[in-house]
């Protein structure tokens, strides 16, 4: 092989692990540096590489081809994406939707400063699934997309109960409406409100003494994460939650039921199932980052999302193996 | 709308008439010219619009953007493609998996010369398949895609049989093996061979006295087609083809089961159901013809395939509202 990737992760938590591991996993990448905000001394890796403190991340700008972020979207990379982008091709999975046009603005700045390219929320949702929403409506203009998340954790979800006061630890699975997940997979173009398509499971393990009633009035009242759902409380202990609920599971359809003429009625769906939504995100990302060592070459710098990168770019293989193998 | 991209269709056959219907169904296309091998005055077409000899194509050479070609892939599409593609922004769905590339050699380097766009094989397979084949592989490279056509009508296979001596008419079905697909959807990571995992149904309508048994000889052995399938012909009547046999559906599905580590198993899959194959390849020809617009103005010309096309080209909506809406 002419040339290893040189990669870079920028924060060592549930993703982090799980970047570590595809990075292996690819034989075209090599892992450089792995950094952390905590004491490198104290953390162990899957690789059993040293880990780095983030405080000397330039000192590594020339002997990384890409960074792959992985801090989360609430307060890490609204401060990290812009920040690394100039130094660094980045990739990461942020996933805030309604930000994402205001972090792609700032990250794309500093990108285009420094020359690099940056490619932004890049898992399965903003993601993958973003890539089948608008080819989707694109190639069967007159129908209607249905997604359906889940049955599986979702993680956003699970941080705002736990921040909820008098909640130990908490837990939210996405469950999709079983009558209507079918109504659309056998072809209906009806449209459904989220309150109708899925429900939200809440399993919370409460602090002593603390008040029960309020949790769960908190947690169902809560704005954009729980309001607008059939929202379910359920309170649990300690030890059941680490029995029952360590995985992270997760799934998603889409469909688009739509048609070309009169009688003429076309189905497409999309579905991803998998054990670890972080190992698969994580899978996803590595792939990005090959896209954006490719793009950095090709001089296209700036930021770059799933909607502008072709798929070939994702592959190892090159341009012509593809066309010949694959198409 | 600032400009409507100006189509031209090139061969009315059911394909041809299929776009012309997806044309109308794309506001920001308009449709400038069908052109046909055919005396012009004898064609009708599906919005009135007067049919053009092809001897007068080039007059058209500026006043059409994008040329859909509509011919077959045997024998139409590799004295046309190359012909077209330096006069014209050209899609087509070039169907001959094995000889892509020589094609896209021939097309391109006249794609090239007139300083044109050329999108080939832009169908569902080659085509929306040839995309999730590549990008299943790279988002989960450790894993094994599978994939399973039908239940539906190959319009390849099916000319197959016609060649025959002593068919008057025929038809093919693929047919994806029961227990084999639940396998796969399953999650099984078995390897199976092509003729494990669908069977060909073959109906045949006889010339009168037609050698019964040296017809289903003649399709069993015959090679690329059927020799290397379990293929199923049953003999019927005229009028049974004509009743029974007259859609043109087709599926497809495509799985892909994978890890990221012990005991992270994912599952992705595709789905395709359609009423009507000519229908849906002819509004995915339609997609990438805007696709090819885009690229021509970009200067990108020469020959493009769907691994070399960023989603967000397909769409009639800017890259920003795309971005804003679908991420």
């Amino acid at each position: 092989m002419a040339e290893r990737i040189r990669i870079g992760i920028y924060g060592y938590g549930n993703i982090g692990r799980s970047v570590e591991k595809a990075v292996l996993r690819n034989a075209d990448m090599s892992l450089t540096a792995i950094f952390t905000r905590r004491d490198p001394g104290k953390v162990g890796t899957v690789s059993g590489m040293k880990a780095t403190s983030v405080d000397n991340v330039l000192e590594f700008k020339d002997r990384i081809d890409v960074m792959i972020l992985c801090g989360g979207s609430a307060t890490d990379l609204p401060v990290q994406g812009p920040e690394l982008a100039e130094h660094f091709s980045i990739v990461d999975s942020y996933d805030t939707h309604a930000k994402i046009p205001e972090y792609m603005e700032k990250v794309g700045r500093q990108a285009e400063l420094g020359k690099k390219a940056a490619v932004v929320s890049a898992g399965w949702d903003p993601g993958l699934f973003s890539m089948m929403r608008s080819m989707f409506i694109s190639v069967l203009p007159d129908g209607e997309n249905n997604t359906f998340w889940g049955p599986g954790v979702s993680q956003g979800h699970s941080d705002a109960i736990r921040r909820v006061e008098g909640v130990a630890d908490g837990i939210q699975y996405t469950v999709p409406a079983e009558s209507i997940f079918n109504e659309v997979k056998n072809g209906s173009q009806a449209e459904y409100t989220m309150r109708q398509k899925l429900r939200r499971i809440c399993y919370v393990v409460p602090d002593v003494d603390a008040d029960k009633e309020g949790i769960t009035a908190a947690i169902k009242g809560m704005p954009n994460y729980f309001a607008d759902y059939d929202t379910e409380v359920n309170f649990i202990t300690a030890e059941e939650m680490k029995r029952k609920h360590s995985g992270m599971p997760h799934a998603g359809n889409m469909f688009r039921n739509g048609s070309t003429d009169e009688d003429e009625r076309h189905h497409l769906e999309f579905v991803l199932r998998m054990d670890s939504n972080a190992g698969f995100t994580a899978s996803v990302m590595a792939a990005y980052a090959r896209a954006a060592f490719k793009l950095s070459k090709d001089g296209n710098y700036g930021a770059k999302t799933v909607l502008d990168i072709p798929i070939s770019y994702l592959s190892p293989k090159s341009r012509e193996t593809q066309i010949a193998e694959l198409l």
